[in-house]
Order: C-alpha cells, then structure tokens, then sequence
C-alpha cells in the first residue's frame, strides 16, 4: 500500500483511538451526574479501576483471545502470549494487511473497546455494589466474557459465517451486540441479584425518582459520548476509507439527534415534561442503534433508526421500573435493549435488509444473551455467596464514599441530607 | 487526486467536524457557568436541544438552502431535496472536486456550524425566555435565516461576487459574519424585546453584576472552544493544505492568547481588579475576531487583532450595560461586535487590505445586520403576540428549573437563595 | 516527499498539538479539583494566564532561544527573531525536512509544550502564592529557563551530543526531564520558600490532608491529561510514522494503566484505604514516567516502568510530608521525582539500555537540576524580597478568590467554613 495512505489510515484510526479512550471520561460523568453524591468518589475509583485493568487484562490475555489465529494461524481460544502482545515482524510496516494501519494501533482501538463492557455495568450497580466484588466482576467480564463473543463475529468465529437463506452472516459493525449488549445483560442480571437501592421503590411499590446530583456533569458524559462515537464507529470502518468512514460519521450523528428529539418529544408526550435526562438517554440510544449498522444504512434510515430508538428508552425505562429493577443512569435500556434494536434493525433497513438477515441477527443476540447472562450470573452468584454484592445498609445510607475511600467528593459543600 | 492525498484531507476534516461538534459543549459549559443554578436544568435542555434539531433542519432544508446549485446546477432557493441530502454520485469518490473530502464529510462538518447560531442567542436569553419560543426561535432560525446569509458568501451568492474597485468579493473566511454575526444579531434583538432579568438594573438605573454560579465549567467552557475553534477554524480551509491549515491554527491561537490577555489587561487598568471572566471573553473576542481572516493574517498581525478585540470586548460589555440591556454570557459583545471587528480587520490588515475591501467588507456586514435583526424581529415578535416570550415573574424568580423541567441541577446540594 | 505523506504527517502534528493544548484543561481540573473552592478562581486565572502569556512569550522569543539556528545555521542563544517567528522561505512547503511538516505546525506544536512547566509550577504553589510575582515568575520561567533546558538537548545543544563510553547523548524522547523536571524543578523550589499552607501540618509537626473540594473535576482533569498525552508523546515523533506513533501510543497508555493499579495497590497495601487521588496520581507518574523512552520501549518494558512509578508515587508523596513541604497536588511527587525516574529508565530499559547510558541520563538529570533549581530559586527569592511570595494570612484564610479576584467560583452554593 502507499505510504502516504497508509499513514493516513494510521493516524484515523489512531484518533479513534484517543477518541473511544475519551468515552470513559463520558461514562464517568454520566454515571456520577446521574447518582448521589455520597457515592461520587467510588464511581470514580470504579471508572478509573475499569480504564487501567481493563486495558492491562486485555493486553495481557483479551486481545489474542478475542483475535485467535491472528499471529502466525494456529493460535486459538485461551492461547495467551505469553505475557502480552507480540507484533508480528511486519506488524510495523505497510504491509501489515488488515485495513492498512500497524498491529500496535489494532492493539490499542480495541484495548479502548474492551472495557466499555464493564463500564456499561458499572452505572447500573452504582451506589450499592461492593467494591472489591465488582473489581473481580471486571477483571473476568473484561478478560474473558468479552473477548470470547467478540472473537464470535470479530475473531472471525461462528457468527460471523452463521449463514442462512440469503444472509451470509451476523453483522454487527461496531458492537450494538458484541459491546453494549454484552455490557447490557451483565447490567441486566447484576441489577437482578443486586436488588433495589433503599428508597427507590415505595412501600406501595411504585418506583420513585432519585435525583442525580450533577446535571451538567450527566450533560457533559452524554456530549463526550457522542464525541467518542465519532472514533467509536468512524474507526470501525479500520480504514480512513473516505466515503465509509464520513458516511458512517452522517449516520451515527444523525441517529444520535434524531433518538434525543424522539426520546424528549415522547416523554413530553407521556409525561407532560421537558426531561432532560430522557433527552440524553435517547441520544445515547441512538447512538446504540445506530452502532450495528452504522455503514450500511443511508442517513435517511440513520434518522428512523433513532426517531424508534427514541422511543424505545421511553419504554425501556418504563417497563424496567415496572420490573421492580433498579438501574441508575438507565444502562440496561440504553445499552442492552437499544444494543437489540439496532442488532435487529440491520435486517430491517438498509443495504442488508432481508428476513433471512434478520433472523440471523436475531440468532446473535440470542447467543449473545444466553452467553452473557449465564457468565454474568454465574460470576456474581458466585461473588455473591462468597463475599456478598452488597454493601451493608449503613454503608448504602451513608454513602460509599465515607465507607470505601474515607474521602468526600465535595469536601467544602453543604449538602442535603438524603 | 492522489487517494493518499484525498484520504488526509477527508481525514483532517472529519477531526475538524467532531472538534465544532465538540464546541457545543463549550458553549453550555460557559452559558452554564455564567449564570444561576436554578436555570441550569433549562440551558442545557436548550443547548441539547440547538445541537439535535440544528442538525436535523440542516439535515432536512438548510443544507441545500445554503449551498444551492450544488446538486445538478439547477437547484436555488428554497429547493429541498426531498428528505433530507441525496449524495450526487462520485459524491463519495476522490473524484469529488471541492477541496477532495467527501459530501457527506461536507455536510456534517457545515452542520455542526449551523446550530452555533442559534447557541449564541441560547447564552444571551438565559434565565427567562420561555423554553418553546426560543425552540421555535431556534428551529427558524437554524433552518432558514442561517443557510440564507450562508449562501450569500459561502454558497457564491452575492456577497461573494460584491466587487467594488480593488476589492473582487466580500471575505469571511470561517465566519465572523456569517456564523457569529449572525447569532449576535439574533442575541441583540432578542435580549431588546424580551428585557432584563429583575435585578439585573437596581432602582438607579445601575448595572449589578449578577454572578455566575460554576466558573470552573465556564473557564472549561472557553477553553474547550478555543479547542474547537481547531476544527472550527482549521476545517474552513476545505482540505488539508499543510500550509494554510497550519498557519491558520497559529493565527487562531495567537489572537486567541492575545485577545485574552488585552481584555485582562484592559480591565485591570479600568477596573483595578483580576477579572477572570473578562479574560475568558477576551480569548473568545479574539477567537472571533480572527475568524475572519485567519487564513489571510501573518502571525503578527493576528496578534494586533487579538490585542484590539480584548479592548473592544471590554468597551462592548461596558456598552450593554449602558444600553440597560442584559447579556448574561456576553455574547453581544463576543459574537457580535467582535464579528464586525474581525470582518472589518480583514480590509485593514493581511493579504487583502485595502480600502476598498474594507467598504466591501462594511457592505457585509451591513448585509447580514439587515437581514438578521430583521428576521430576528419578525420571528421574536410574533412569538411574543402568540405566546410570549417571557417566563412569569414567579417561574424567574424560582428558576426555571423548577417550574420547566421539575428538577434540580444539583438535588444534595444547599443553595444559597437569591 | 510525497504530498499525501506529508499532508498525513502534517495532519497528525496539528491533531497532537490540539491535543496537547487541551491538556491546559487537564491541569486546571485537576489543580482545582485538589485544593479549596476559596482559591478556585485564583487558579483558574493562574491557568488561563499561563497559556495564553507562555504561547505569546513563546512566541516573541522561547521558539527561537530553544531552537537555535533553525532559521538560517548563525542564529544562537538570545537571537531574538524581532517580534516574533519568521517563516523560511520553504518552510510551508514538502520541503521542510525535519520530519515532514510545517514550519507553523513546529512552532504551535512546541509553543504548547512551553507553557506546560510553568503549569507544573501552579498546582504546588496553590492557595497561598500572590498572583503578581506568580506571573512575573511564569514569563521569566516559560521565555528563558525552558527554552534553555530544552536546546541543550531538542536544539541540538551539548546535552544531544553528551556522548561517553558507548553513550552517544542524552535521550529524552518527549521531556521527562526537559518539560516534567523543569517544571518539578521550579515547583520544588517554590513550595520550599513559600512555605506550607497554614493547617498543613499540626503542632505536632504531622502532616495533615487539606481535602481536595471537587474530585470529579481532579478525575476529569487525570483522563483529559491522559489523552492530552497521546498528543504529548504522539506528537514527539514529529511526523506520523505509523509504527513509531503507534508504538508510543501503546507504550504510554501501558505505563499510564500500570503506573495508576501500582499506585492503588501500593497505597493500599500501605494505608488500607481505597485512595482515589493515589490511582489518579498513579496515572499521571506513569505518563511522566514513560516519556522519556516512549519509543524505545517494548510494551512490556512499558508496564514494568509504570509499575515502578506508582510505588515512587506513593513514597515521594509521603517524602515530601516528612520533608515538611507542602504540596497540594503532589506536583513534586508526580513531575519532578516520576520524571528523574523516567529519565533513568532509559539506561535501565530498552533499546538504548546500558551502563554508559545510564550514567549519561543521570549527567542529564543532574545538569536539568543544577540550572533548574538556581533558576527557580533566583527569580523567586528575587520576587520575595522585593514584593513578598505569599498572601497574608487573613487573604490565605478567607481565599484568594475574593481578595484578588473579587468573586465567588460557585456564587450559589453554600459553603463548610474552614
């Protein structure tokens, strides 16, 4: 390949990179403006503990897991290099193969990637969760949970060739299934085991709102989100092919504002409100939906993807409440259901479109699912009968923060007490 | 052209779209910062809402309304391409001639610049507009009267071809005029009809400052849009052009730092205090002020424009003031009157100085100044008729968190009541 | 060289020198984050002034002391360029050899590193510094001191050539030394003549935590640095070569990710205590940590030497407690005592490892320290005798926001008093 293009791919998905890293400071902020503050600093110990470990753990094990064969054709699921990555001798050069940027780029967009699964559960057992419980969660979740379904499609595993009838395969571009899925249903059952916050249902059991302390900051995670998205998705094209990558930056842009009209307009309608956090959310699912496909829909089918995921959050934050589940910052509907949707809706609209395709997506989420949930509830059961999930009721009442760090968020603010 | 070529140039601005893209959470960072916590819920709503319905109107009309002709040769005014952009068909190869990126690359990158109008009327009508006129405002004002002064200069119309002696066309390089002037314009009419916030004039007749209630995100705030003024700046030479792009982000950051510092300096001599928030309009003021010809100037002379505009945003924030008008954020004096200074600097100073381009340059901004506070009025007043553009003393005195939206900005935290 | 090449080249220097001025965002959250609210707009003056008067002096004179004979072989230590930088002839042009890119690029690039030491400065210095001798301390510290350090090695000065025995020179890929231990340097020094914050320590002489008052800002602020370093080391390759950049990107976020779980893991096996701060300083001693060898490390070598400076975080933060010194962000900790470390390293690790290297690192080190810490010491205790360093106690006590600035950061909010 030329130089000079290849340089380019290069620093694209270099980019991308540093973008999707910027998606951890968005999850943060989204997670700590949608809770308490007595809670702030374990979230942060929490996000910054999934960054670190995460990345470490997949370069220690996740990556050649994830990619078997990659190295020299032989290698396979549970073959770990030893400690850490090799690059090939080409890996430098431009004829390193795939998609025409280096091995240590591969390495590092994907490292990115991994530990968005973790952090998507993160939010979901926010202000209960035991810190060390969830620490071990993401170490397996992140090192073995993840890899294994993303080798499935992106390690060129079984779903990727699960062909019938027409459909020639599961697709899934940037991970509506392989990453927001697979964090969505460790959100899901986590939440299930987990159980309540205190004060979240009432005696009569009718859910109650419990306000997040930092709005701006929420705002702020859901703009840096999008932001991220734009590496997120533009860098899995793993090209800086011009027409895909800027078609892919159209689609997901515009799936992200029309889930947020679609999200606050139903929520208006519904409840009578301007809900800003609705409004976010819906952004998010946009982006969620938008993820499987964002290559193969038009703008035109971008934007219908996100007006119906829009509407989906409504719904899925509704009927989580009416599941007497407790989830924070919204993650199993953003993540989880918006993940299904836009899995689906590649069978539905655009240039894959077909019922054979869609019932191939709907075959890969169902193995997502059961895979998923059952490593899920198998880690945290286990964790749960060992050391407990939950932090005691005094520590749930008072705050994490005092309990697991001994430091406040806001040293010098008064506070409500609640 | 050469695909390696085309690639970086794609490449280069796409990361420019995503650091405009980034701009808006600048904005509702400064606005954010710059005004009371009891609205906070409020500009945020407005400003996600500007982001998401800005690109969706320019998705649907405003694209096309501002680069008319660009399809097929016949389009003009007015002519919608059905729903939303239709890629002409080398639209995606490097065949595309118009600076070799992609017309998708081109449409989100011009998107991300049309809702910026109406975020700068956002900051100057925070604290009491009601929340659906200034969405009507907004929808009206993005999906019309922007595209239309756009295609003035920037879709070849008019403005483009305003030859008078010497001078062969008005000049506004990223938009001094037509993005920022265009927004001032909107900002001043809109704080003249809608009036001051109760307190803001004390029975005298005298100006009191009202502070804002979170300068750490409004300092963030500015900085984040120097950050964008990269892409915002930097993306407007249309491609990658080492030469020109790079000179361009010099002279951006050097009126930038210079603008802050002449502001700082400037109040400190008028008002002997260290006036954090005038030097964070004076780097704004700078950044305006070189928009226009930042492609044109030599790094001294963006240092002469950036010393001027920290002096006029001091002067101009003082003239609000005695206007008893009230610009919350300063975006008047930022958007608007450094918009005209950085028009106008393009005929006094760089490659195209001269007298005659300095009347050329007037004409243009007398222009823009018909149309835009005519449209502004128009639009403002018959909201008004219709529903009002104001908030009841009440909702503004308790904020319009509360009374729009049913939340805080911050639910743990003790407030102080004012 | 080809244009596609040098447009990739030139393309990636301007992304790594945006990212780099965001890095300014960085250090701001994270010194606020980290100190009183009192002083939060005092810092936040102390940051913006810093970019914007360190790129303006950097400008007038720094890019040209630095970098010596770049413009035309006779230039030396003290050419000013007149007012500011000129452009060779060929500068904008392939041409240009060093690297592949522009002239324009070189010097915004550079420009935003300069400010960079005096920021290191700020945060040690926090919530007892005058604002006025702070200043006048920047201007002399980021126009002559930092230049200087830098071209004994970057403008080819004698440390590049320090050869001995099998050492061919001093080696410091992206300023371990020259940029993190100039500003340690300085930092050390200050805190040593300032003396500590009133409360610091007890009568018993024992050290006592002043709680940081904003710790989601002090994460953010880790995160944006970490991605700021991306550009930081990224761009200190000087042009886009695919392996190198990608390799640097891989090592630094390794050393970043290992220096962060060293740090939590040592602190907590020390003190029994989940320490948020100790991870986020973690992160950043394992960034300053690699600098030095980004790229001549192999990822695992990258890992063992953020391993390595999380421990040194941990005992340089409790050296500087015993040594009674007062350092409120643990800048001393982070820059100076991580950035010797790194230095080092380049002897101990990798591809330059070797005994001779080793002491050559070390002859580099010392001859940083020697120059640094006169410096320092001349221009503050300069500043001390002629208008005193530090506040009085009654400013120090109620803040230096409402004695030097006249305004509240966070006007609405009700505060603890202490």
């Amino acid at each position: 390949m030329d130089a000079g293009l290849f340089t380019a791919n290069n620093v694209w998905m270099m980019v991308c990179t540093a973008l999707v890293f910027f998606m951890h400071l968005g999850f943060s902020f989204l997670e700590i403006g949608l809770t308490r503050q007595k809670n702030t600093v374990n979230i942060l110990f929490k996000n910054v503990f999934i960054i670190c470990v995460g990345l470490l753990i997949y370069y220690i094990g996740g990556f050649n897991l994830m990619y078997p064969g990659f190295e020299d054709g032989d290698a396979g699921f549970l073959k770990f290099a030893g400690f850490g990555i090799a690059a090939p001798e080409n890996g430098m050069t431009p004829e390193y193969a795939d998609g025409g940027y280096t091995w240590w780029t591969d390495f590092l967009f994907q490292g990115m990637f991994a530990a968005t699964a973790a952090t998507i559960v993160s939010g979901a057992v926010a202000e209960r969760v035991k810190l060390g419980g969830f620490m071990i969660f993401t170490i397996i979740y992140v090192g073995l949970v993840y890899p294994i379904v993303g080798s499935w499609q992106w390690g060129s595993g079984f779903l990727s060739s699960l062909a019938f009838g027409e459909a020639e395969g599961f697709y899934d571009f940037a991970g509506s299934t392989l990453v927001h899925s697979v964090g969505g249903w460790g959100a899901l059952i986590a939440i299930y085991l987990l159980g309540a916050r205190i004060g979240k249902f009432g005696e009569d059991g009718k859910p109650k709102a419990i306000p997040g302390h930092n709005l701006p900051l929420a705002a702020a995670g859901v703009l840096i989100l999008w932001l991220g998205w734009f590496g997120f998705n533009g860098g899995s094209v793993l090209s800086a092919d011009p027409a895909l990558t800027s078609l892919v930056l159209v689609t997901t842009s515009l799936a992200a504002a029309s889930g947020g009209v679609s999200a606050f307009l139903t929520s208006f309608f519904a409840y009578k409100n301007f809900d800003l956090t609705m409004f976010l959310n819906g952004i998010l699912g946009g982006l969620v939906g938008i993820t499987a496909g964002a290559d193969q829909m038009s703008p035109n089918e971008a934007v219908i993807i996100g007006l119906i995921a829009g509407v989906v959050i409504v719904a899925g934050v509704a009927l989580i409440d009416k599941l007497k589940l407790d989830d924070p910052v919204g993650a199993v509907a953003v993540h989880l259901i918006c993940g299904i949707w836009g899995t689906l809706a590649v069978g539905i609209f655009g240039n894959m479109a077909g019922f054979d395709q869609f019932l191939v997506q709907l075959a890969g989420v169902g193995a997502a699912a059961t895979f998923c949930s059952l490593s899920a509830f198998i880690i945290l059961f286990t964790i749960k009968k060992i050391s407990g999930l939950r932090v005691s009721e005094q520590e749930e009442l008072e705050g994490l923060d005092i309990h697991e760090h001994g430091m406040d968020a806001y040293a010098d603010f008064r506070m409500n007490q609640h």
